[in-house]
């Protein structure tokens, strides 16, 4: 290893989980934010030394740090980076901003040493922010991208590399500009479309909105997330997010045309939803193995404390490793569905050593 | 009880749902389908009396039935009525589509007698099709619309009441208008979403589907629907739906206009998301409840048979009650996160309990 100290700036949710996925790693972190209360939080957390003035980070390390890691909202990327180099603060420099092209365009005019910094991109997340959501094994698995340009010196993109191996990721290299066109369509326009569909439930009426089942739910979960910060995001890849808005609103309008022809109606949505069955298929399964199809093993469940522990000891017992599990609640109804997920050839002795212990288990075996 | 025997034309998810329903409350059940496998699995199910031949019904009931719920495809539903009606198979009927108003207006033309007819249509599914993936309790608590015209008998509309009460599911009385308008909106318009978002994934590199996330995947989750069945459900409703894509995609032009004007880019993107939070919170909750907020305590397990069951029981010990639960997988990773969700005041406890049982808990308690 050859990555000893690092020190984050912004103590956010992302650079929190960086902090507490490095020191997993031994290497020394220390932490930065404008709010105090951050530092303190994300320290007690794990995340390294506090390192409350960064006009005095010199006094801590005595030499620069191997990496600082900006961790601050998109707009403040350039800046913290210009303000961060000419104090030395690191060898090598990067960010963890879900946009590229246009910080590191902006970094450059500026007179950044592009030479040392390498832009980045976790692909990881979630609906809540702050350093109190913030999980040392957020970054498994998941890709980190990469993008360096012709001004990026080796040893930045080596320090930056090692840094996303340590944190569990999968270093993805990728142009700025190819990075920028693919998250405009696999995360800005998905995010961009729940919000707008979640926006109508305001103005409708209660009945309607009580019609809304797990489709919508699911549909605009991510609509949750944090005004201000997607903002900034659209902001800072707009013309790249507006392309693939009036792309969707194209496909849109040529359904409707179709939906408006009585020949052609239902062939048309027969056509899209076989098309996005094909699309759904290309996604990546758990672990990162091709996708796998488990057999779901419904049991009624009495909304109790300790009942769905108890369903599990005996799954358990019967020697079956539950893949993936998920909970429905009716409303209304004191009792819950669990779907235990396991492989096929395990789902009916499953069954039947559940149903031997009383568990009310519907799954139909095979026919 | 007024309702003696329902007969269940159509042996799919939902009539065989509706069969094991109705079977749990006593009524006695007869099960057709054109296709006697289905007949014979909903049978084996428990979901009542085979009744393969429609013509020999009469041997069977001596007098008609109660109710026949038609619980076959969209286009199938007025030639099953007039069929079923010309049979006097039952005092009453009722169907299960997501589409009212056109099979109604048809029905109408073709001289059938409606004062015996009442439409309906659960809100509740799955992606899974057919007898096997069936439940007794997929209405519990789900709103169930029913559609009575000035056409409409009071007996009819009596009988159906009641049997949607019977599969416990919450009478929901609507103009066939008001319905396709109101699922054109919370069901169909998210359909088409859903598949054309996944559509775009078959013409991307694998690169970019990769960067697909959490996110992506739950916008999508609704398109592995069944391509044939959308097809006739957005052919019986295409002009209102039509509406609601155009309208869609007027939001989306609008939105990229905004975000091809630099000084208002940033504004209307938040504006957008900001409006999705607030339709979100419109959403009914849990239990039919106003949406509580429980509080997530992250806990990273290793992927082994019975590591759930044992966190589970090491929860139940601490006397609180996992309100939900989620399991998230990193891919290539051999641990996995469980967020287990709590009421606020006991996740310190939990938290608690479970760190001092050695878990890997990553609460980060109140600061």
């Amino acid at each position: 290893m050859t990555l000893h100290r690092v020190i984050v700036v912004g103590a956010g949710l992302v650079g929190t989980s960086v902090a507490l996925a490095l020191r997993a790693e031994n290497v020394e972190v220390f932490i930065n934010d404008r709010d105090p209360r951050r530092i303190e939080l994300a320290a007690d957390l794990g995340a390294g030394t506090a390192a409350p003035d960064l006009t005095r980070l010199a006094e801590l390390t005595e030499t620069p740090v191997d990496i600082a890691v900006l961790a601050v909202p998109p707009v403040e990327v350039v800046s913290v980076l210009m303000a961060s180099q000419r104090r030395h603060l690191a060898e090598s420099f990067s960010d963890v901003t879900s946009i590229k092209s246009q910080p590191q365009a902006d970094a450059k005019l500026q007179g950044a040493d592009l030479a040392r910094f390498v832009g980045g991109h976790p692909l990881a997340g979630r609906e809540r922010a702050g350093p109190e959501a913030a999980r040392g094994d957020l970054f498994l698995g998941r890709p980190w991208v990469l993008t360096p340009t012709a001004d990026t010196g080796r040893v930045a993109l080596a320090a930056v590399t090692e840094l996303v191996q340590l944190c569990g990721a999968q270093p993805l290299v990728l142009s700025p500009e190819e990075h920028d066109e693919a998250v405009a369509l696999v995360s800005h326009l998905p995010q961009a479309v729940a919000s707008l569909l979640a926006a109508r439930l305001r103005d409708i009426g209660q009945d309607t909105v009580d019609l809304a089942g797990q489709g919508f739910r699911d549909l605009t979960r991510i609509a949750d997330s944090d005004p201000q910060l997607w903002g900034q995001i659209a902001a800072g890849n707009a013309h790249r997010l507006s392309s693939t808005l009036r792309a969707l609103a194209t496909d849109l309008l040529a359904l409707a045309d179709r939906l408006d022809d009585p020949h052609a109606a239902a062939a048309a949505f027969e056509a899209v939803v076989a098309a996005g069955n094909a699309g759904r298929l290309r996604l990546p399964g758990k672990h990162g193995a091709a996708r796998e199809v488990f057999t779901a093993v419904p049991v009624v469940l009495a909304d109790e404390p300790g009942t769905l522990a108890r369903l599990l000891v005996d799954a358990g017992g019967a020697g079956v490793n539950v893949e993936d599990l998920s909970l429905e609640h009716s409303p209304g109804a004191p009792v819950g569905l669990c779907e235990l997920l396991v492989r096929p050839e395990q789902a009916e002795v499953l069954a039947t050593v559940l149903r031997a212990r009383g568990w009310a288990v519907h799954h139909s075996g095979a026919h």
